[in-house]
């Protein structure tokens, strides 16, 4: 039996193991368990879901030292992005708790009988239900936010879903402690038994996504991985929804105005965006268009001088080290790219290192390549001579979950037109922002044509419960099997009545 | 070149060529025009796309006799029938127009900047778009509702997407007629070119599947059918949404105290339901489980007298013709199944005819066959001893659009149990009703697991729209750069701010 075992990327040496890999009988129990706990777990209802998730919240808040420094120890993230990460897993817990209390997420209606021009109508009366058991495969990058007490975690649990996780093997250890967190408190608050289980090993991922009993699979990584997943999911009997995170380039547009007014600003903090946590986000600016001419060469200037300053950088793990090696170096070798900067070397042998890389490229004859995702800190410049130029090169980014125009104080004619230009490709515009740091609100979307993602729904935010859950409706039923939440007198939540929204005061 | 042609199912001839099969060059010339129709349609806004759905159905209601003549010649379904579905589809597109009135299909959400507990939060803005050109495959067996000027080109159409339509070869006439009174009410109206197009042909199908304008495909049909365009759409380098509705059993439970009180009168309407349009319903009843006993015997003596008396149908194609004749002399064949009752037989030679037929089994020991749906008058009733023989059988039933409950007067016991196993297998629960006959509104849902819908939405009614549209997040915008219903000071829609859901009169 091979066991997962917990590497530390500063050193590149083997620490501890963590578990043996689940074998596919054991996956096979975990999921039987999993569809056991369904009927129970939806059957709380969503005051006690709610409350479920604020005590793993609190659980997990209770454990904070241990788990952070765990993070750490894997994943080199530092403790002060760790703790930020913390805070915002606990956030997330508590605001499903938020949604599920407000209850507009049931999309509940009701259509009274009655005639139409159609004919005479059934009593029709609509809400949304839990899928049933969710597979969720966490990120490498974010330990905690997108992993196993994350945001597919959360939403899955508050729609009413038991979790089944794939422990990430770049953070074994610290899946395991943070699942038996989350395990313990969720027996002790008296959540079925079931609700929550975990698998280890690539083997063990693959036979839980083939299992009868798992009815969605949420997943963020690579292309490669996600087309994997989809392909044992096509070969099921029955396919199940996937939602996957997959790729993202992120454009930046910094418009003449906007390099005019604050290059040097611009350039400095697009840097510390994209080597934020090692250039390993999904938001990270991978393609920076710039003007070209003196404005747009201060904006280069300073973006040379930041990532020339910048030290050697621990990746996650040696897969994603000896990746960045390949292809931050496939990308340099590219006809038409110029290597502008570099960051320092790493100190000594050992460890998963990357050097910062900051590369150049011309608008017009845009190099097919350079519209590759790179994990890592690297970011290519794209030298524009005019609106033209800019937006025929565009035309041939991929799609990607952000996008981002950097404009002049008051402008908005070009910036519209970008703007215009990159919704086909975007979930999340921004302006004069940075990408990486995503808000957990509301009217968060995180999500984007493909390859960012596969579907039309988001990771993030308080819509990402709607993916596991599907509609049903429920004809002429008799009040006593209606859900409560569908019957006459229910006033809790908003609903659709006869046509017309109603909010719980109106 | 090969011309599609239109066929007479009540006698089998060719009566007419109705169009050359679409050119892969011509495909690629309509996906052009409707990709560059698609931000025209989208600036409409949703008061002229409003009324552009009004147009289209005013413009099919003036030529209502010549489209109801010309589908009756095609598919047989009768003119009394073929004016329902008229009517039915003109109330659709108005009630879309109604969806993008009210205007909460966008899911305006507002979070202004301010303070979180994890930190500052930008101001975030988020509703859905439209996804772009919209490939729409209709279905044989509904040439108004379900086609050319069906659910999903009325959906596609409210979201602001462009329409391109595979014209199906059952009713090839009908498509380029109505196609031909659509486009010319959309022209009338101002509606951009290219907001309307057609393809004849299979080839020409599966060329607008992979065409890189088309940006989600809308199917009803056969999970063979749905298995070849997903095929194609899983080789596109981005794979898009694929919407498909493709097999449906329908499980009906009769419980005893229903069979009691009212057999005979069960008996003969599920019978009804099951023949109707000669049984080309996705929501046809294909297994209905009845008591044994004497109670049970008298729901089946009823059914056996109806299925007797019924004279042979027309189907609406060979293939369907052929595809029945097979399908159910091998469902009469399976081991333990009893062919109970034989419609009458085709009068003379020629035409598509079906003999409807009634088949039996026994609830234990269910034939695995027996779930298999076969297209057509045709349905097995499956007797059960008792609850248990009832949910074990249930467990064997693969997903559907419906399930049906008839129960005894106040009877929620078992009916509730009934229910609760039935859930997870369906999209819609009916209690003391028949599934066929799917009303359009706001509270309906036709759609379920695999194999019923390969997704977690609806085709018919109102939240049919959400399938053509994305989010997107907008980010610290400039008021001029926002779509005028994430504005500050719009309230004409309901829309969520900063959490709060406010109706326009809130």
């Amino acid at each position: 039996m091979t066991d997962v075992v917990s590497t530390d990327p500063r050193t590149g040496a083997a620490v501890e193991a963590v578990a043996p890999e689940t074998t596919t009988a054991e996956v096979a129990a975990l999921c039987e368990a999993a569809l056991a706990a369904a009927p129970a777990l939806e059957a709380m209802g969503r005051e006690r879901r709610a409350a479920l998730l604020d005590a793993l919240a609190d659980a997990l808040e209770a454990r904070r030292e241990e788990v952070v420094a765990l993070a750490d120890r894997e994943t080199a993230l530092g403790t002060t992005r760790l703790n930020g990460e913390l805070t915002r897993t606990t956030y997330q817990l508590r605001l499903f708790g938020e949604v599920l209390r407000e209850g507009s997420y049931l999309e509940a209606t009701i259509d009274h009988a009655g005639d139409t021009p159609m004919g005479p109508r059934p009593d029709l009366r609509r809400m949304l239900v839990p899928l049933g058991p969710v597979a969720v495969f966490g990120a490498s990058n974010f330990p905690l936010a997108f992993s196993v007490p994350g945001g597919d975690t959360a939403s899955a649990l508050a729609a009413g879903c038991p979790v089944l996780l794939k422990a990430h093997g770049s953070h074994a250890a610290t899946s395991k402690l943070v699942f038996e967190v989350l395990a313990a408190a969720a027996a002790g608050f008296g959540a079925p038994e079931g609700t929550l289980g975990i698998v280890f090993g690539q083997q063990a991922g693959a036979d839980l996504v083939a299992h009868p009993a798992v009815r969605a699979v949420g997943f963020t990584g690579s292309v490669t991985g996600g087309k994997a997943l989809l392909r044992i999911i096509e070969s099921r009997p029955d396919p199940v929804p996937f939602f996957g995170e997959l790729s993202s380039l992120n454009p930046v547009v910094v418009t003449p105005a906007a390099a005019a007014e604050r290059g040097e600003r611009i350039g400095r903090e697009t840097v510390a965006s994209f080597t934020l946590g090692a250039g390993q986000f999904c938001t990270k600016p991978g393609l920076v268009f710039v003007p070209a001419g003196a404005e747009g060469d201060a904006v280069v200037a300073a973006m040379s001088e930041a990532v020339s300053g910048s030290p050697a950088q621990v990746l996650l793990n040696e897969g994603i080290a000896g990746s960045y090696g390949r292809t931050s170096a496939e990308l340099a070798q590219l006809p038409g790219v110029r290597t502008l900067a570099r960051g320092g070397q790493p100190d000594g042998e050992g460890g998963f290192t990357a050097v910062p890389l900051l590369l150049s490229a011309d608008a017009v004859d845009l190099p097919a390549g350079v519209t590759e995702e790179c994990f890592g800190p690297v970011s290519t410049v794209v030298r524009y001579e005019d609106e033209k130029q800019l937006l025929a090169a565009l035309e041939e980014v991929p799609s990607s979950l952000t996008a981002t125009v950097q404009r002049g104080t008051g402008e908005t004619d070009l910036p519209g037109t970008v703007a215009q230009a990159l919704r086909p490709l975007a979930g999340r515009i921004l302006f004069d922002a940075y990408p990486t740091g995503v808000a957990v609100s509301w009217a968060q979307h995180h999500g984007g044509p493909w390859p960012s993602t596969n579907s039309q729904h988001t990771s993030v935010g308080t819509s990402a419960i709607r993916r596991f859950l599907r509609p049903v409706t429920w004809q002429g039923a008799p009040a006593e099997l209606l859900p409560a939440e569908l019957t006459d007198g229910f006033t809790g939540i908003p609903r659709r009545v006869d046509g017309v929204l109603h909010t719980p005061g109106s």
